[in-house]
């Protein structure tokens, strides 16, 4: 069976793990430990089933502050024709909790009584009364905890296999236990490999690669109820892999040996694996994440084992331990790239915990959504893909994020995980997928969900709406593509700054252009500079757009369709100057600061944009022109409950000030009404 | 204002706190600290905005392994006209993740290369070739990770407020973080008082209760960020208590003084309050838990100043003193009820805590769902009722649960809490209520759910179903309730055992006439024995149930409709023995438990139950009859997948033994189909 890399479907890959895992006798809870019940043992998991030691109330309790009577004595009491009892003789004064005389069988509550002195007066004297008068006869057991009414002895109070909350505490105290047996935490090393990698904090430079993959993953490890050991950084060096590989096995129960599970020329994984146990897998069909490795490691001092071998097999000594239970440590060989590593884990590791620890494995909340852009997927793969979701009239909307695997603010920004599954070679706009959601119903209702154009205030726009009880998630796709999702019903705002190269306005033509019919609301944001962003100290000495033309300029553009390209475009017509001559006039970027990043990194000179975008990565601006920035919104959105904090932050002082200390920002415009329908 | 034990209006309490908290400035966020980017990060909340300091990429890096070229010379290879560029000038070897040279802007892929020697020759060796060919040419940019595709530094990786998981961790270590400013936790004193109660462990002996309200109100403070501190129990002694509070109120940012709260005699908390500062509220119009208390402590030593008050006011230092901000510390005067104490503190202290921590509120998943019995509320109250919950068919289904405040493993076995509003006086059977589920969606989907008799192999099934991936809920009705439900919709089975008194047949007639028209499946669970629960040693020489009409025997009988009851009747009728010469036979109980509970306590010298029952509670038990105990399902839920599990387990040898364990128990009619239509 080849191993090497050959992706195998995701199903196949967990079964062969799961059958060595029986194999080895490692496909059940790894341990009980008996601890105290205190606080430290909330989220841990039942190794047991708790059976009630004790009775609760474990005597019969009154429930209300009164007199212990004999319910048979108060048969006769009428409002017309009271009853007396004698305390001491038929009554007896009882706090809520205390235990009932062994005489009695019921609770009058103090208000139903007339307390009366020696002499027969009813007195306010209320706790010792000589003798007490009642107007309404009590059945048996009335105003009483019986025996027994919470918990029975030897009644089972929790299963095994229960993540214990707060209320479970009291409950298995109530039932007489002061400690508690749990599943032992699954102990997980956690080992970063990579002679590129440097701590975090560490000074960079070029090549060197922050290692937070340990971090992520061993945080991971504790969410799910592990405990996870986090090793220092080993080179790309197979030897000292192995060695470390080897020391880890001896005191954990699983490890993640994160990075060189691909095939390259420096990836050790796979070796390591088959040195040391047996390789099981070696590349699973899923994405992000594919070259994962899944093996197990013999957790005797391999090496010596394997150095010794001959000898061993002569004397027939080998024959003994192959059939005896070997003690293995499985192992996963994670991808390098943040987000393969991340979903590696939760796919392969979270099931392995789950079953050592006796729990459920997680059950996320999937959902049927609609998805707002074409997908493309490997047909062979199940392909994950982190999307931002919200609910928009009454479409469950999920719109693709970023898909690269090192791009780990997606995972950080994903409200879900469309999974595109085997056997589907992509999914069309306006498609149905299924959605792992990382946010409940409730979260969602109150979500603003806005495409279009990006522009940095909306990340103020969000702070402030937060504070107002809305979530505003915006995926950027250009103010074209706004107006696009609008028409479709596919976003309750979008974001413009669309020109129009022949009258010079803002938005209005366009939004007749594709919203026809569609009442709209249109709202100003902002009044923005757009200039152009240069190096610092401007070494090319760029002042014009005329300078584009020089040929020793490189320009970065933004893509078709985006607003700035369209006031480039407008502006450059003025002139009369054709982007041919524009060395980088085809170079494309997604964001302002996409655009910035260029330059700052040398690979273009020159680019248009805003000035808060050159601030940001300490460029230089020239300001040229200024537009507006629109929120565009479809009437019957406009007029609801959620949208309405919108209104109040746009009306909102403190906005307004925080806006104005970006750079480049005109503020005079914001929340005026450009165009009501 | 009076605020005696005067219900108001939850929001108005709410309201009181809120404002009250505000005007002592502790309406916000408590504090923020810097601590390590480590896994003790998961779960702290964002005490500021996380800007990135550094991009991600901070340089250019190759996608793949291959080879760095300038993507222009490679603008004219076609398959029938390959281009070749020379290692060292016009292409260099890379590594995935390797910086790109300064004049690079593509990375063609080490699989769409053809490696060459000196001569030319194509060579196997691939990373150290003299020249490579090349049949297709690449775009600029291709394979390359940019500076900043992830992450562009100044750009906001997180809002203040965000709960940290673990690929938050990543984004922040990425953006050039080693510490990350979090909320700090409110720190939260738990004090438990009363006379009567005793720590979790001790001995106990009548009037004893077990102290177990501070270890959940401590884990639920910690499950929402807080940072508890158990105090030791203090006796209901009002100078003792003063001087603790006012102790943990310089230490802490709240305080819940459990107990007490009430207006009884030995009820300090409220007078405690008024002393050592200033009572807002005391009794909200909410169930469970209405003796709520809500006030704020003054943290400098309080009987200090009251002591000395006179003084400074002559000397005109209080006008000062009061028109600072005075130092005060909130409390919660928490009921003693556990379930009153719960639910306290998720209404007051989780909102507040969600405040001082600077993140949202929880936000509970809220349904609707159908009632499956009447339900009567204190109209002026709002009423959080304990529910199973259950999806039969297309209904989702709340079973109401035990009501009483004192009954915790209500709370354990919640599914969710049914709020029946203010104002609403109860809610009829088959009407819809809003519950707040503790369950989601999935794990709801694989719940079967039971309604009917009980019976001690349940709790067995329970836990043999969650091997095969279901939940298995029951709510006890008795057998002829579960009937009814089932004829209603609302149930996927019914455990029943009635006898049809002319036939001597158990639960066919009965199906007959509650399920008429209903095609149903009824299979067998198990024989069991039917027989007295006596005391142990059986002190009156009970043998038969016609000493039951001993006039010095008190009886304890179930509840009507209960199949017990229903064998009681015919086999008194059998025997010519009028019910009414049987002292306690009006007297109820619900459960087989609950008759060995009263017959163990001495409320009641002999009942008719299970043997398991009286072997469970150490009592004697004397065998007269067997019964059969089946599982009654209709033909719709039988066949689904759902159930399919059930049928398992009925065959499955492992729980045959199981049940057999117990005493009284017959399994040799387990799974035997007794009616299929």
């Amino acid at each position: 069976m080849s191993v090497y890399l050959h992706d195998i479907p995701l199903p196949e890959a967990q079964g062969r793990l799961e059958k060595a895992l029986q194999e080895a006798g490692l496909w059940r809870v790894l341990g009980v430990e008996t601890i105290p019940l205190d606080e430290d043992a909330l989220g841990r998991v039942t190794g047991e089933p708790i059976w009630a030691k004790i009775s609760s109330p474990h005597y019969h309790a009154s429930a209300m502050d009164g007199f212990a009577v004999r319910a048979a004595t108060t048969n006769a009491a009428l409002p017309s024709r009271p009853v007396t009892l004698e305390i001491g003789a038929g009554a007896a004064y009882v706090d809520t909790g205390d235990p009932l005389p062994g005489w009695a069988n019921a609770v009058i509550p103090i208000e139903n009584v007339e307390s009366l002195d020696e002499l027969g007066n009813i007195t306010p004297e209320i706790r010792e009364p000589a003798s007490i008068r009642i107007r309404a006869s009590v059945a048996p057991w009335s105003h009483v905890r019986p025996l027994g009414e919470d918990i029975v002895a030897t009644q089972l109070v929790l299963p095994a296999g229960h993540v214990l909350r707060a209320v479970d505490l009291g409950a298995i105290a109530a039932a007489g236990h002061q400690d508690i047996p749990v599943a032992r935490k699954p102990r997980v090393a956690v080992q970063p490999t990579g002679t590129e990698l440097v701590p975090i904090g560490s000074p960079l430079k070029p090549g060197d690669i922050l290692e937070y993959n340990s971090l992520v993953l061993a945080s991971q490890i504790k969410a799910m109820g592990g405990e996870p050991h986090r090793y220092p950084i080993v080179n790309d060096d197979f030897e000292l892999i192995c060695q470390r590989v080897l020391e880890t096995a001896q005191k954990h129960d699983l490890i993640l040996l994160n990075a060189g599970s691909s095939a390259g020329a420096e990836d050790f994984s796979a070796k390591v694996v088959q040195r040391l146990g047996e390789l099981l897998v070696h590349g699973v069909a899923v994405r992000p994440g594919h070259p994962v490795i899944l093996g197990l490691i013999e957790r005797r001092s391999a090496i010596e084992n394997r150095e010794s071998g001959k000898e061993l097999e002569s004397s027939g000594a080998s024959t003994v331990l192959r059939s005896a239970q070997r003690d293995m440590v499985p192992i996963i060989g994670v991808p390098g790239y943040p987000v393969s590593a991340a979903l590696t884990v939760d796919i392969f590791a979270e099931p392995l915990l789950a079953r050592w620890l006796g729990r459920r494995s997680s059950e996320p909340q999937i959902e049927t959504a609609t998805l707002t852009r074409k997908l493309v997927s490997p047909p062979g793969d199940d392909d994950f893909v982190r999307v931002a979701v919200g609910r928009v009239g009454d479409k469950l909307l999920a719109a693709p994020l970023a898909r690269g695997a090192g791009v780990i603010t997606s995972l950080v920004q994903a409200d879900g995980l469309a999974l595109i599954p085997r056997g589907v070679q992509g999914v069309e706009a306006g498609q149905p997928v299924r959605v792992r959601l990382y946010r409940n119903r409730a979260e969602l209702d109150r979500t603003i969900f806005c495409i279009g154009s990006h522009d940095l205030t909306l990340d103020l726009l969000a702070q402030f709406l937060a504070e107002h009880d809305r979530r505003f998630t915006s995926a950027n796709v250009g103010s074209q593509g706004g107006l696009i999702a609008l028409r479709r019903g596919e976003a309750h705002l979008a974001g413009s700054h669309l020109l129009n190269p022949e009258t010079g306005e803002y938005n209005i033509s366009y939004i007749r252009q594709y919203l026809p019919g569609i009442p709209v609301k249109v709202v100003a944001l902002v009044g923005r500079d757009q200039g152009l962003i240069v190096k610092k100290g401007n070494p090319w000495d760029i002042r014009r757009l005329e300078d584009l033309t020089r040929p020793e300029i490189q320009f970065v553009n933004r893509q078709r369709g985006a607003g700035t390209r369209v006031l480039l475009d407008y502006q450059l017509s003025l002139l009369g100057l054709a982007s041919e001559r524009i060395a980088g006039y085809d170079q494309e970027e997604y964001t302002h600061l996409g655009v910035a990043a260029a330059i700052a990194s040398g690979r273009a000179d020159c680019g248009l944009g805003i000035a808060a975008a050159a601030q940001a990565l300490d460029l230089e601006f020239i300001p040229l022109f200024q537009e507006r920035y629109d929120l565009v919104i479809p009437k019957q959105f406009a007029e609801g409950v959620l949208l309405a904090p919108l209104h109040e932050v746009l009306a909102d002082r403190r906005f307004r000030e925080a806006v104005s200390q970006l750079t480049g920002y005109d503020v005079s415009v914001m929340g005026s009404i450009v165009l009501e329908e």
